[in-house]
């Protein structure tokens, strides 16, 4: 695997060699990777992009030609470039396992590290992360509405390139699509792969029935016709039907599908099936495809289309949207204790929740669906019993909740930089991911009109805020705060 | 570099199967990749990819596990794997360069080839071409807002995942930024590097003010600080000027530069510049940044906001758009003769250009300013003294034009898969690029109400393309039109 360690952004390393120079090589500091608004005007987000940081973190190290590089722009010290070179990610890494139903500002990573590594990593750690988040939280959207209907996902040629177009084949398939036709995705991931054929194919061949014949004859036990070039109904089938007849039905096959790919897949796809039908081919199945997204397919089913698969392309691998999740400041530690820090801004919004934190997820005893998160500091736990839950946003909104299980969501994955986490296999993350989404209610998971989640802050972590925010009039907050004692906790 | 010749669709492979079964694989095929629309609500692009898709084209080849991964899918004959096992790209490719003007249903790239090459490099031919030219107008549209003032690109961290980062980088300073803050394309690209400080680094020490104090002493030469964490004017900015008077000047060196990140940006750099000008600091330099793009920069430099240099991150290099690019078969070669395919749809802005083409562009020949262009069929030259040209979309507008120069705008890149092209520098194709976007007019490129550039048919090709449409109602369009021996030219 290629090391791409210095994928990060120049003050990433400038800063550190001001670390370096200041002495503060051995400083913890705590980020949180989160993001502010759900993508997609939805109710939730599904994370994605770990997989990615792992490799990065277990490769993270600088090459000779990174440094001669580095050297090469006179920015850095040979002191500074020799502590560069024995460089390895040696700190902490806890997250929420891809395909964990996330909401925002949740912690859904934390890293605990010195702060010259825990800088280095920030640019790539968002980069996998927003790119993940994204493509995995659009194929479960897609996925969802076309309820039982398998979704492949066709993305490649429209994504960002052909590296994020891999990694978009991987989320799109942990996000509940049944397989790409990524060929190179299929090979490294080991994910199903699916295909057709495409209009040019037909076009090349003297006419439509003999493109059908040639398929027929090389793929007799997978014969999907596409037949949309000339005329669905007029022209395609009853060419798909010839071509079963007369090749396909004498060695014994028969027409396994047919695409349609333009024109009003509601209207066609009905008379296909007739089609189809009266003429004895009741089993054939029918795929729809052509830009379609998750209000499409909405759309389609609740019109009566006839559908056994649905391809889609772009709106997978690349969606006219953006996570933004961000990398910020939570603590550090000062003698063995974690200051909490926090980042004000003139926009509320962007105000961040300072400390070392946790989230605990509470889920209905008989219902199995989540009731709401409460973010809090990490050295809390939560009743068992009963719980107020408060809106974070909109806080006359409350709920009291018993009868719940208590789940906390970020796991260790990077201990001393060790990985201790047992990666899981795509299979079991998509899985997972499956699991998750059926854990939220549909006012949650609705694509028009979704209900606001609880994610409260806890007591502790809302009053620590609270004070820092209050006394963050001064310039340093840190040193503020440290008069009162409060809100300093063991290391845990 | 890696191989990734498999980052490609399967029915690609299960298609060219079936040509090589049907004894195709000496049948030559051309096609087009164009896009329909312009992106961003503009009216051109620029074309971005090439460089990429060389690379691709140059390192083509199934290596013994891709062959391997293939038989694994039992959709493949041995005979064939053999055949993918020796192929190599031998075609034809040509080219509008990276950095090109471009407008809709040009052909910006032709691809000659067997058919079965020319299908397995689609897939990464267009995720290449859209990525690139997505990134390249979009910079383009930015930096040319900014007008003089350099823009730098800070957008790796909202990418589409690591590499995409990495390329949108190479695309970005090739569209008119000045450099960018991601290292890894620094050194790939060598691309000039840009950095400040986050505002985590200003909460990592006690004060803002040690904070400054500590990148002063190791960056005395290049101390631009981030201003804004605390308070603009009554923090940020005295801090500044306290840590030039007692740590920069000292050492004989002087405040150079302050980046504002939130807030009113119009209002705090000229309230900043008033400070800095009545402290002694007139030269020290004023960047912007926080979610900029074309629209947001032409208002503060209409609202009057003072700015040396602005950091433009998420929409550059992860825009909410896309560049639809599609790959559609042109023509194919029978008997020594080039037979022109059209892809006929329902829906009009889907029917093709049919035939083996070329672009010429009129431009003026006092201003340099481009007057429109005209697809033609490959043999074709146009008049040297007038024309008329007619807006393919709207054909009641029409123009007379004269005293113009002429320029084909493809050229070749790949003959018979050997790279003739000379490949330009990343700094000759930004260079390329500048004066590719000089040569159009004011009113092509404004971001608000752009004019739709005439792109021209040939009447040739005109004819051509409205006889292949009347004759459509077969199925076989080539066998049609083959009784006519009117559109086939010989291969030149």
């Amino acid at each position: 695997m290629e090391n791409k360690t210095i994928m990060t952004d120049l003050y990433e390393l400038t800063m550190a060699q001001t670390y370096f120079n200041e002495g503060k090589t051995d400083e913890i500091a705590y980020f949180d990777v989160f993001y502010r608004t759900n993508p997609f005007k939805g109710g939730y987000a599904i994370s994605g992009g770990l997989s990615d940081i792992i490799d990065y973190l277990n490769n993270f190290r600088f090459e000779d030609e990174d440094i001669d590089y580095l050297r090469s722009t006179s920015l850095f010290t040979e002191n500074f470039l020799e502590y560069l070179k024995k460089l390895k990610f040696t700190g902490d890494l806890y997250a929420m396992p891809d395909g964990t139903a996330i909401f925002p500002n949740e912690p859904i990573l934390t890293v605990r590290a010195n702060i010259i590594e825990a800088q280095i990593i920030e640019t790539s750690l968002l980069a996998n992360f927003n790119h993940g988040t994204l493509v995995t939280t659009k194929a479960k959207r897609i996925t969802n509405e076309a309820s039982n209907i398998p979704v492949m996902e066709f993305g490649a040629r429209r994504a960002r390139g052909r590296d994020s177009a891999i990694e978009a084949s991987k989320y799109a398939y942990i996000g509940g699509c049944c397989g790409t036709s990524n060929v190179y995705a299929g090979k490294k991931y080991q994910i199903p792969l699916f295909g057709t054929m495409a209009h040019s194919f037909i076009q090349k061949f003297p006419s439509e029935y003999d493109s059908f014949v040639a398929f027929a004859k090389t793929y007799p036990d997978n014969a999907v016709f596409l037949v949309d070039t000339y005329d669905t109904l007029k022209s395609g089938i009853p060419n798909s039907i010839k071509a079963s007849r007369e090749i396909l039905e004498p060695m014994g096959y028969k027409l396994k599908g047919i695409r349609i790919d333009s024109g009003d897949l509601v209207y066609l796809s009905k008379a296909a099936k007739e089609i189809l039908v009266s003429n004895g081919y009741p089993d054939c199945k029918i795929c729809l495809s052509n830009g379609l997204d998750e209000y499409s397919i909405s759309n389609l089913l609740k019109n009566g289309a006839v559908i056994d698969s649905l391809g889609v392309g772009d709106n997978i691998s690349a969606s006219n949207e953006r996570v933004n999740g961000v990398y910020k400041l939570a603590a550090i530690e000062e003698n063995g204790e974690i200051a909490p820090k926090i980042k004000i801004s003139g926009d509320s919004v962007k105000i961040t929740n300072p400390g070392f934190k946790k989230v605990y997820r509470f889920y209905d005893y008989d219902t199995g669906k989540v009731l709401g998160d409460v973010i809090c500091r990490n050295t809390e736990s939560v009743p068992k019993d009963k719980y107020l839950l408060v809106s974070d946003k909109e806080p006359w909104k409350k709920t009291l909740i018993t009868d719940y299980n208590i789940r906390e969501l970020q796991v260790p994955i990077f201990i001393n930089g060790n990985l201790i986490y047992d990666v899981p296999s795509i299979e079991e993350s998509r899985e997972y991911c499956q699991k998750e989404f059926e854990s939220l209610t549909d006012r949650i998971t609705d694509i028009n009109n979704p209900h606001r989640y609880y994610v409260d802050l806890s007591d502790e972590e809302r009053n620590l805020k609270e004070y820092m925010l209050y006394t963050s009039m001064s310039n340093s907050v840190s040193t503020a705060i440290e008069n009162i004692g409060y809100q300093k906790v063991k290391k845990i």
